[in-house]
């Protein structure tokens, strides 16, 4: 791999990257992580990550969200960026490159445009965006979610949430330093355009034999919060006829939700989230939380996959002759997207003129990204390279160093293709 | 109901119980109770109680369970005690009877025998048993287990359980100065015998329309930790075929335990308790826990019908491919118990003698209590009053006023009839 251009320094990245994780969130063995948003952890390496923005002289804004913009000025004052973005919070059981290989190949391409003193047409911004996992504050991709204005939860709705020790996300926002002035609105801090670093998540690029996914949509995604309710008893004195177990309810329906999955074929759907009100082992569950993640080609298919398992869930309660009952409290979602051509044609010709046609393909994203909302705002497009046995969301995620280096020199490259192009004025 | 002896005072008890439940573990609403063992609320009801009964006389001694002995001397020097014991802790959305009754009607029966100026044969003891409910530490009956030394979980064990929040039972023994001298053992620290005043939990005696039930046994009882595990993996990208989703088996594991116990008609099972690794709605979880409740009128029953449900979960593995697995990680119960027929003689002559023979009737318990560890070691019974719709471990558990003072004066008069049984040599 060569640029004909400007190289990044492949082996800088793998090493920031490296060391950051160990430093700031590694789980005790291998390289797993927990960085959890808004943590001490993540505090920490957010305000490393600001001083190394400032020490290439970037400006960095922060808004109300906490989502951080490092901006680095162009030759056209007043201009909008062009955005690198991801984020640098993970699962508690993630990895290394979920996220975090987005922010550090921004960097380094930040570190390399500096010591080249490449000028650029466009000012140049690094983006870490908060809470993409939603793992802490229930809602992945919240912060860029917030910033479109697209999404079905608006800024105050998101400071309300709560994590599991019921610390709202506002107060966790400003315990760390993280709550901006900024406005976190793209039509009062917008982007020329967002151009993303990812892992694939899957196993298509491994099994393909190909080295860069040119990515030109994201699947649809709903989310569904649901509250199963029984009636609380002793689990000795309690005859098993009568009961109205909230948890055997919400088992059946946990059930129902991965066979109308199977049955339909129309995509994936998961629960990953379950809470029962009782600790106790001698109490007939009264209450259970659970959260149900639907994800299709397009959003007819979310449509008929989500009333396909809330059909199977009002034949359970009548089998269960509606003594428990249940409701959705809440849903929220991330409409299917399909990239804008300028960014698509900006990563595939980047990709290709660094490794050949038939290194790269055009592939759909099945996992959500900050990116699908940028998009609907601004051109967007995502650069995927590939994760081994598609592992993500799991401490064995990993991406090889050189693929990582591949991944920062094509997003450099679809960067400065993109400020070429919007300087010479055909984008 | 007027006793051919000493009284108790219905309305010092009421006042008394309802009193210090609205000061110590109180519920916002109603007269919901969450006094976890151990905890703030649970130490300044204990601290009270001590107080009251150093008040009223007694020497009061505590164990390395945490389990309080205020005993009133009597006449013959050396003897061991005849004993009144049940517990203060209650559920996390327990009421105000349930072991809290007992508790308060022994410490009605001290001030009686106080102000009336009785000399017992034997001396006689209010016991506030440790962590009955196993709410916060997993494990009911937990502390007189241990003094019976019959229990499959030794002090040690109790002591390096964990909550919740992942403090240990020792500590929390320490910090609320509940961890006692005095050895947890019935060899060094014995009783006469033990008497237990406790609500039906159960609709019987109230369809029955009786007022005092005369416990002669309680059904055997055994718990199941169990462990499912699968592979983490991200929602979006892992496709549904290849999946190992352990929540999708504990589900169905769930769903196979009430099953069970519907289809053999055996007795009565109970999930509880279930906890998953995950708290990401993004990821496919890898491991959840959860406890089986299983109890029946016989110990041979609780084995057959913990066997059809462990039947069947290795039936669901296999049709899951055995890409998930299951495992118990801990087994612990309760056996069968039969009473004493010198205790159970005892209540049953002072109840008839009160309230007349058709108001009485005798009855099996179906819930644990620290009764069926002491009947290990000591002759004991159970008298049970009503509970109004059969409701326990729930807010709206209730007693009436009078049903209470009766159990209390049918514990009174028992325990004065065991006395003097045993004066007389017949005991």
């Amino acid at each position: 791999m060569a640029s004909k251009g400007v190289n990044i320094n492949g082996d800088r990245l793998n090493s920031t990257l490296q060391s950051t994780c160990s430093q700031w969130g590694a789980l005790s063995t291998g390289t797993g992580m927990c960085r959890l948003t808004l943590t001490q952890e993540d505090k920490e390496v957010r305000d490393w990550l600001v001083k190394e923005c400032q020490s290439l002289g970037c400006d960095v804004k922060v808004d109300q969200m906490g989502n951080i913009f490092a901006i680095r000025p162009g030759k056209e004052k007043g201009r909008k960026a062009i955005a690198m973005g991801s984020h640098l919070d993970t699962q508690p059981a993630g990895g290394r490159y979920d996220g975090i290989l987005g922010v550090q190949a921004a960097l380094e391409v930040l570190r390399t445009l500096h010591e080249n003193k490449i000028e650029t047409h466009c000012p140049i911004a690094l983006i870490d965006w908060t809470n993409e996992e939603g793992a802490r504050f229930p809602g992945a991709m919240m912060a860029s979610g917030v910033w479109s204005q697209k999404s079905t939860t608006p800024l105050e709705a998101c400071w309300a949430l709560q994590d599991k020790e019921g610390v709202h996300m506002k107060d966790a926002l400003e315990q760390t330093g993280y709550l901006g002035t900024t406005s976190c609105d793209h039509r009062e801090n917008g982007l020329e355009c967002h151009f993303e670093l990812h892992i694939e998540q899957g196993p298509i690029l491994e099994k393909e034999g190909k080295s860069v996914g040119v990515v030109t949509s994201v699947q649809g995604m709903k989310w569904f919060a649901i509250r199963v309710e029984g009636t609380e008893g002793h689990s000795g004195t309690t005859p098993m006829a009568g009961r109205a177990d909230a948890l055997v309810t919400a088992s059946r329906l946990i059930t129902a939700v991965r066979d109308a999955a199977l049955k339909t074929e129309l995509g994936v759907a998961t629960v990953g989230v379950i809470q029962s009100d009782t600790s106790s082992q001698a109490t007939i569950p009264a209450g259970v939380n659970f959260i149900i993640d639907v994800r299709c080609s397009t959003d007819d298919m979310v449509e008929q996959l989500a009333a396909a398992i809330f059909a199977e869930f009002d034949n359970i309660t009548a089998q269960e002759k509606n003594r428990t009952s249940y409701k959705i409290e809440r849903s929220w979602g991330l409409p299917e997207t399909i990239f804008h051509q300028h960014c698509v044609e900006s990563v595939r010709a980047s990709a290709i003129r660094l490794v050949g046609e038939n290194q790269v393909m055009d592939m759909k994203s099945r996992a959500g990204h900050d990116s699908a909302w940028t998009s609907r705002v601004c051109p967007t497009s995502i650069i995927f390279v590939p994760s081994k046995d598609g592992i993500s969301h799991n401490p064995n995620e990993f991406t090889s160093e050189e693929d990582c280096a591949l991944g920062a020199q094509t997003l450099l490259d679809a960067m400065l293709y993109y400020d070429r192009k919007v300087e010479s004025g055909v984008f």
